[in-house]
């Protein structure tokens, strides 16, 4: 039973846990792993410290109902909602040392071995997303132009992706929900748990329209070092970060600063230069390690049509030499999902793994570049190719 | 007389005037210039068609002595308060080709011929400035961004040169006139007029505590395409121009594009996202033809500690053998004008053609570097060079 070996390691190993990633990378499975954890096997390497106090938390199966009994589920990379392309994008990029802003991070800069999820699949849900954050202490103009984004990015099928913290997190949640648009919450303790506790509804509605997750099993209290790694998930998940509403020392900086060390896009909102709200916004504009934008379009220009491409990828597409070698991936997900003799919307979206506005978007956008036809319900491949 | 000379060119050929210039440059003085206009000679080239309806205006005596009366006077590049550094580095730039950003503008990318100058030598107030400039539409928050920048360039000698329009201009002129600092105006009408008439009181508050400057001659209307030519001499004579407030036509954006297209550094200060009111600073943000300041720091930081230097002086300074071949402009200005038997700070001052205050603080910089040194009120060079 994989799910109880996860919920296991889960439990055994906080995550990151680039030990653990090294195993499963060299193709040990789950179950092997957990066995090896709990016989003290040879082959753990550093995994060997790092469970020696918990190895033998045999919590699996009352985690597993703890999270069953709030409406959560286990995934894995065995999910076929697992993030795997997200995650192999960021991941990828950070071992693949092009990046200068991981250093004390670096340890950390691997994926999560499970998470729980609450609320609709995650991989649906975070296909065309992008990360909105910003300070607790937002002022009335943070949480305007923060409404502002996340109602534009709706509008457009975006995802919004954050923290769930008071402030500017709360404001781009409630504002996609109120646009009816679909919105993501990391939370950074058990997803048993309602943190902060004045969010407890605001949680509910996220998991009833779009989707609630946490790397940390039922129970986990929010601590210090667990806003960080929940912070490099905000960044992984998403084709890039927005940061608001940043002073000097604010928790979006970090989160940025991991979207930057994953190779997503950076973003910085300006702001009132009489105050302190926007100084962290401005410092990473003038350091270059921001973009300017201000408002959704710009976001959404930044980002592409659908979704963000690592640099091998906007080469490939640079050169590509028919018009379906230069999809996206999101693109090509919809199109390789569209039957030549025609299929419904809704079979492209489950086929395609896409919620079903995103799908509908990026249909109509490959019938306006001659890809596809649409006749009626039926969505069909073009002729001409 | 020379001076009647300029007089009349500056009636009979509005500036800017780049077949002028060219005479000039080759080597003609102001008198033979002027003889040959009036007798229609035959090398005057492009001259001849620029001053056909004009070339019998003779109203150089009445022109002088209206100025005179409001306290003016006409100076020209005979004159020692003459900004010959600051016109040769802007112009200079223009005519290397080395800007994309003057296209339409490049026939006008040429020095004035004459200044009409009411108040301190301008050379002198200029040596050390910055174009701080923005809409006539200014909100509140425009108006204290901009108190507190040139607030801050006063306190540190550096003076705001701007256009003397209402809103932004005229909060930058007041902020600096309040904290005891240089400001300069650059008029787009005739020295003997007041526009807008609700600043009369400001331009004279300007004359008497700095400089008011106009390129035409007194009587002179102020007209569309002289707001223009007038923001290229705010972008010429500083060694920056920043832009705090700018919506999406603002006149501020074309002395910003002149800043650029005279190799000035160009600089724009954020605002909120949620109004129009940045707009302009904004998208030059984005497309990295101005660089994002959030104060006065930043713009100093930017301009160096005394002046920009262009390209070629800046690699000279990076390469220099001796710490006083790495002085910039103005700092060798003071440093050249200490007697090594010991000087006073007012004559350093009265030497170099800068402001007392500006020239202690140099001197006081040059004392700190190591290159001078203060007894009482004596500068002396210091021995160890």
């Amino acid at each position: 039973m994989n799910q109880l070996s996860w919920a296991y390691l889960n439990r055994v190993v906080e995550g990151p846990s680039r030990a653990l990633q090294q195993l499963l990378a060299a193709g040990r499975d789950p179950a092997e792993i957990a066995r090896g954890i709990r016989t003290r096997a040879t082959w753990l390497g550093d995994l060997t410290a790092q469970t020696e106090a918990r190895h033998s938390w045999d919590r699996a199966e009352e985690d597993l109902a703890a999270a069953a009994e709030v409406g959560a589920r286990l995934i894995s990379p065995d999910s076929p909602e697992w993030p795997r392309a997200e995650f192999d994008l960021a991941f990828g990029f950070a071992a693949s040392g092009r990046s200068d802003h991981l250093r004390s991070y670096q340890d950390d800069a691997v994926p999560p071995h499970a998470l729980w999820v609450k609320g609709r699949p995650l991989g649906e849900t975070v296909a065309q997303s992008v990360g909105v954050v910003g300070t607790r202490a937002a002022s009335r103009y943070g949480i305007e132009a923060t409404r502002q984004i996340a109602t534009g990015l709706a509008a457009h099928q975006w995802t919004v992706v954050s923290g769930g913290a008071l402030g500017i997190d709360t404001a781009a949640h409630e504002a996609t929900l109120g646009a009816g648009g679909l919105t993501v919450v990391v939370a950074a303790c058990g997803i048993d748990r309602a943190y902060p506790a004045r969010n407890a509804t605001l949680l509910e509605r996220i998991a009833g329209q779009g989707t609630w997750v946490s790397e940390y099993p039922p129970g986990t209290p929010p601590q210090r070092h667990r806003f960080l790694t929940r912070n490099r998930l905000v960044a992984a998940l998403t084709a890039g970060t927005v940061i608001v509403e940043a002073a000097w020392r604010s928790g979006a900086l970090n989160t940025l600063s991991w979207a930057e060390g994953l190779g997503r896009v950076t973003m910085a909102v300006p702001g009132p230069v009489t105050g302190a709200g926007s100084l962290g916004c401005h410092e990473r504009i003038k350091e270059n390690r921001a973009q300017l934008v201000t408002g959704s379009d710009d976001i959404r220009a930044l980002l592409g049509a659908a979704g963000a491409l690592d640099v091998a990828e906007q080469y490939e597409l640079a050169f590509a030499a028919t018009p379906v070698q230069a999809l996206s991936r999101n693109e090509l997900r919809v199109y390789d999902a569209v039957d030549p003799a025609g299929t419904r919307a809704e079979e492209v979206a489950e086929t395609a793994g896409l919620t079903l506005p995103l799908t509908v978007h990026l249909l109509l956008d490959l019938v306006r570049r001659g890809l596809l036809t649409r006749e009626g319900m039926i969505w069909r491949r073009a002729d001409t190719l």
